[in-house]
């Protein structure tokens, strides 16, 4: 595969200073059960629509996430994130709550990577903490870009389950204890290799993932054995070994250290046949596993690649094939 | 109106190297006339739907600021921008050309300011050539937001029309000749003041308008007379007086240089009522209008404040108000 010139950016001060999960009821009975800051009973949250329940889910991270930091509102510069509702609205609505900056972001599941990149590159601008928030909400999401639940469809078995879960970090320029840091970040381009097939996001996403990683080994010259663990976003199954191969085809073997967030979130018995996809799988597994893994000093180094498929049902409606787009970063204990 | 805390980021090196307009025939009637770098006399632009016009919009914008601006594909580093399509799919269909990093960006219409924020900062970060892109299109966003055009649905007086047109800009870290430069940005809060008439954008968006304007005059220590200009997105006629008047309570006198460009972009006869919206506003006014203005010296410092309503069908039908967005820059000569 021929990779592209993208510069890698550096940042010098984007401390990890926390992070908080909010995650459904069938993401809490899977593998990662327990760790999740705020797992909800039932996915409505007390909410009389699925909409305002994914939206509640945004002010229970965020406010989460800065009560764990002990930081008050006003010590807020900015938020960044988004979802994958029309319009961003759970998170525009979410911010309303909060009297600082907002930027609202959209790569589709590779929101979550692209809020920490945009975020660590406003402390670079002098900022000092900046809430860096993404997630999903499998009834909102299925309706919205599949059918209504009340249909029924029978799903094939290449497809995933949209993650429900909200995941918030913050980004702080000062710290006072150790705490991992985002040290560096590679933008990924839109990739497009012509996959038609909706339920097969893996396929469409998998080469753009190994474009960004690629690109990212080359520019701070490593290989995938200088890392501890590499987290893919939402490749599912199917596509974690799709980009394998093709990380292969390259002279890369990384299935010692390659994971991914949404073939790692569900049990098989769970029937979510490739695992879970959504914005939620990176803001979930890295707020509620990695950063604990980094804190105790079990990874020392880690990538974070999201992974996003930048179709809409409009665009499917009238023939476009699934453009992707993978951003990774780098965090260090 | 009592303003937040919100810091204003500085620049020292966001040079505007260019700018490239594509515009609708409507718009092309209108005050602007014949300024724009590429006029369509058909908002089909030779495709089969209004969407894959709106795309390639994008693709002529984007291709047409680097060429004006004499840089090849290879010397760009990074697209950022966005659209009102759901899934921006306009801006990032159109970013495929481009084996260049992609940040997707939503603020509704403030999305263009967003992308000369977000763009600056990563020049900041040490990127060299950054392009900003915006746009919308009537009959797209007609169709998503509100009503088939085939319904043909009366308009209230209150309000705007969606403008036709993408604008881009390049962002350069250096430059070899005196250009524009973008000094400085205060990011905005979300705003919601109760608004739920979906007519009526620029009374939503009003508000918000004078808190980020209020930020930024006190950060800078400066005021309405310090600028030789000062232009809002798309508030429209409406909108735009009680901006004015809002500014008024604050002390703030601004109606000797507050235009705004939705508002200016329509002539009375062409029965728009308030005038102009969408994301194209800002993003053509800029790039068309302002740039030409700042380097020809009739403009030596303006501010140019980008707003947006970030409600969706979805929210609407569901019974939220209307939250409002506002991102200023200040641009030098």
């Amino acid at each position: 595969m021929k990779f592209y010139k993208s510069t890698t950016l550096t940042f010098k001060n984007a401390h990890v200073l926390g992070g908080y999960t909010v995650a459904g009821p069938k993401e809490n009975a899977g593998k990662y059960h327990g760790k999740f800051d705020l797992a909800l009973q039932n996915d409505m949250f007390g909410q009389k629509t699925f909409e305002r329940a994914e939206r509640k889910m945004f002010e229970h991270a965020m406010d989460g996430a800065l009560a764990k930091c002990n930081l008050g509102h006003d010590e807020l510069d900015l938020i960044c994130g988004g979802d994958l509702l029309n319009q961003i609205i759970s998170t525009s609505f979410s911010a309303k709550k909060y009297h600082c900056g907002f930027l609202g972001l959209y790569n589709a599941c590779a929101t979550f990577v692209e809020s920490l990149i945009v975020g660590a590159s406003m402390l670079n601008n002098g900022l000092n903490n900046v809430l860096c928030v993404a997630g999903s909400h499998f009834s909102t999401a299925e309706r919205q870009y599949r059918y209504p639940l009340e249909l029924g469809v029978l799903r094939s078995p290449v497809t995933q389950w949209t993650a429900t879960g909200v995941g918030a970090t913050v980004l702080a320029s000062q710290v006072h204890k150790p705490v991992p840091k985002v040290v560096s970040a590679t933008i990924g381009r839109v990739l497009d290799y012509g996959i038609l097939d909706l339920n097969n996001m893996g396929a469409a996403m998998a080469p753009s993932a190994c474009d960004t990683l690629l690109q990212h080994f080359s520019n701070t010259n490593t290989n995938p054995t200088h890392y501890d663990a590499i987290y893919t976003g939402d490749l599912g199954k199917l596509g974690k070994d799709i980009l394998l191969d093709l990380l292969l085809q390259d002279g890369f073997d990384a299935s010692k250290v390659l994971h991914d967030c949404g073939a790692s979130l569900f049990f098989e018995e769970q029937q979510t046949y490739q695992g879970a996809s959504g914005a939620a799988c990176t803001a979930l597994v890295f707020n509620c596993h990695l950063l604990h893994k980094l804190a105790v000093g079990k990874y020392k180094r880690i990538l974070l690649a999201g992974t996003g498929a930048l179709m809409s049902p409009t665009s499917s409606f009238q023939g476009d094939s699934i453009p992707a787009i993978t951003h990774v970063v780098e965090v260090q204990a």
